[in-house]
């Protein structure tokens, strides 16, 4: 059958016009299924045998989510990054405990039924590994390699308040230690301010259990802030008048400044955005396509996205898929029509704080060119070569 | 190390105590997790192997979702609940298409690649066999047997509208009709006004490509419809100004009333509600638990659920889990001191239309005692024994 492809606007409501039309002889429909009696139901399902999307090991410790493989707003919980010190522990669910101690008034140690007698918050939102940029990338760099390590799911605990009121916290307690039940002891100091704002003890993810890697059975979960400080398997927290200084708060997770100073306890995630449509290793055919990612911020919602197709230029408002939710995934589209010729496209994250995700030079001016890599979140860009060919757009740092 | 469990409750917030405490000796962290180094990342994340939710085959055509495994709201795609008519057929993505003719100006043929470039919309929404009430069900009946023919997704596809302007659907086209891809050859005729409501063309579940049980590689969704009106594996799409009158709608899910006749069309899916903890087969404690459940209208957003505790004499508003989104699974919750003896815990549905959930005897009163057991939405209940052991509530049919 012979086809022919238009690719025009129809009307204002920006309708692509695609697919193959009759030249000559009527559209036929597809292949009767005939009599062939399809599979059973089973237990539970699977993917279809052609798709194959999955996490990218980048070492023993961590893998990324493969943005460019997904839709909506949701990570299915099989794909949620990875990232941990000293691998993922098997714990049983039976014996599992959380101590809660330090100053407080009745240090208790909850079981895992303890915690699920309790009232529960489902809440969706997103979590990003502070040390969720590369510097330098290849073109050859998928959205997965260059942001894989952000995830969303709709989580479900204890509000922690709810455990420290529990214990009796006493007034003059402001920080808390998180410990982790892993062979690193992975620890951080967190506010106890936090806790009394949005902090769970998360034992839910995505409708079910909560996943081994992302600290099967019980999690602490800070909505917004960095991904490390939100301590899997967690087993004990401890009430203080002051932070614990921590190897992972000392030697890791602080931000060198331009003036060489540097700063520490940075817990929030800035707003950022990732377009993950068209990108590499995708091949673009001329005209109408839907470039299309998400934003994020850990200080609220995501106002607006503008999306450029001239390197930068100008920038256009892009269309956000509602409901738009706090320190959540947001999924931003915006229709374009690619003429061909080389063009450069950009996605920048604005939050309800009026924060505009910042361009690289306005990172490196703030923060200078230091060796560590944590909380860098500069508007990236893909580019498209005369031949339809997507690459990272590559920039020096500093 | 003795412990005493305490249950009482703590301030007007309705906080539940609980958890081990300290006799005569400081509680103890749990045990150090040593040097034990875990598992390496892996490309795909598995459950914890205490952890098996499975979805529960009622035949060879249909599974049901474990609602008393889940938290929140969204349902993992592999435990989604399956319903058809001929099995799964295993689709190849490459060669797939859609094909949209009849009443239009041009009849089109769309590859999934084509239905992919078009502007996309992702939506939270429940989907709903409409046979999802067995009439009698034994004491011991779980949520999972009671109603597990209902799940929840995050959706992403084209518009229906947006394929319906580019075919170009004449003005005297009503109704089209809706065939799938299966050796059932399921069809349906649906109004040409849902497609320019919210009716999507899916190709996204949950973040990933739509599941084979689902029907992959696109299926029609109608949120808030019936499950067997939105067609899987959709292959065909025809329009026209009269419904076809399929096997489906003149064999089946055509509702017998009261008076003897029946009513044929009903599409919509009424509020229901159902209690998925405390639920058969727990067995209950003493103290404070929070009775929990999901509720869903497929005429919108839930207004209200009401739970009572004493048989349906006396009811009070849950708590709604934030944000409720419109023909969607809500989570509701509802703090309970179950002090010991005999209880029939119910939870009552209230839509933003102001319909609410009937009981069994006006259901019976509206629609007879006929022998078909399509869109039956009463209220249910959960018999709690003096000894703590949950069962189904049985009530008779007519």
């Amino acid at each position: 059958m012979k086809v022919s492809r238009r690719t025009l606007l129809a009307g204002a409501a920006g309708v692509v016009a695609l697919g193959k039309t009759a030249a000559g002889q009527a559209p036929q429909a597809p292949p009767d299924p005939s009599k062939v009696r399809g599979r059973p139901s089973k237990a539970l399902g699977q993917r279809a045998p052609s798709e194959k999307p999955q996490r990218l090991p980048r070492s023993a410790n961590s893998s990324g989510t493969p943005h460019h493989d997904l839709y909506g707003t949701i990570t299915p919980a099989d794909l949620h990054f990875e990232r941990h010190h000293a691998g993922v522990p098997e714990i049983d669910s039976r014996t599992y405990s959380l101590l809660i101690h330090g100053m407080v008034e009745r240090p208790i140690v909850f079981t895992l039924a303890d915690l699920k007698r309790f009232p529960a918050v489902s809440r969706v939102c997103f979590l990003e590994c502070s040390g969720n940029l590369g510097r330098t990338a290849p073109p050859e760099t998928t959205p997965q390699q260059l942001a894989g390590l952000t995830s969303q799911s709709e989580w479900t605990g204890v509000a922690l308040t709810t455990l420290f009121r529990e214990v009796g916290v006493r007034p003059q307690a402001t920080w808390f230690l998180a410990e982790g039940q892993d062979a690193a002891l992975l620890a951080r100091s967190i506010p106890v301010e936090k806790a009394h704002d949005d902090a769970l003890i998360a034992y839910g993810q995505n409708g079910e259990a909560i996943r081994p890697e992302q600290g099967y059975p019980a999690r602490l979960l800070l909505p917004g802030w960095e991904g490390n400080a939100n301590v899997k398997w967690i087993r004990r927290i401890e009430l203080s008048d002051r932070p614990f200084m921590t190897r992972e708060e000392t030697s890791k997770y602080t931000d060198p400044l331009a003036n060489g100073t540097a700063r520490i306890f940075s817990f929030v995630m800035d707003a950022r955005s990732l377009i993950t449509y068209p990108a590499y290793p995708v091949t673009l055919g001329r005209g109408w396509v839907e470039i299309n990612g998400i934003a994020w911020s850990g200080y609220g919602k995501i106002r607006r996205v503008d999306v450029s197709t001239d390197d930068g230029k100008t920038w256009t408002p892009a269309r956000l898929q509602e409901p738009v939710l706090s320190k959540a995934h947001t999924r931003f589209r915006h229709l374009w029509n690619w003429t061909g010729g080389e063009a450069v496209i950009m996605s920048r994250a604005v939050d309800e704080t009026g924060y505009v995700q910042p361009t690289r030079a306005e990172l490196i001016a703030a923060r200078g060119v230091g060796s560590v890599g944590y909380h860098l979140n500069p508007i990236t860009g893909w580019l498209i070569r005369a031949d339809g060919t997507v690459v990272y757009r590559q920039e020096a740092w500093g």
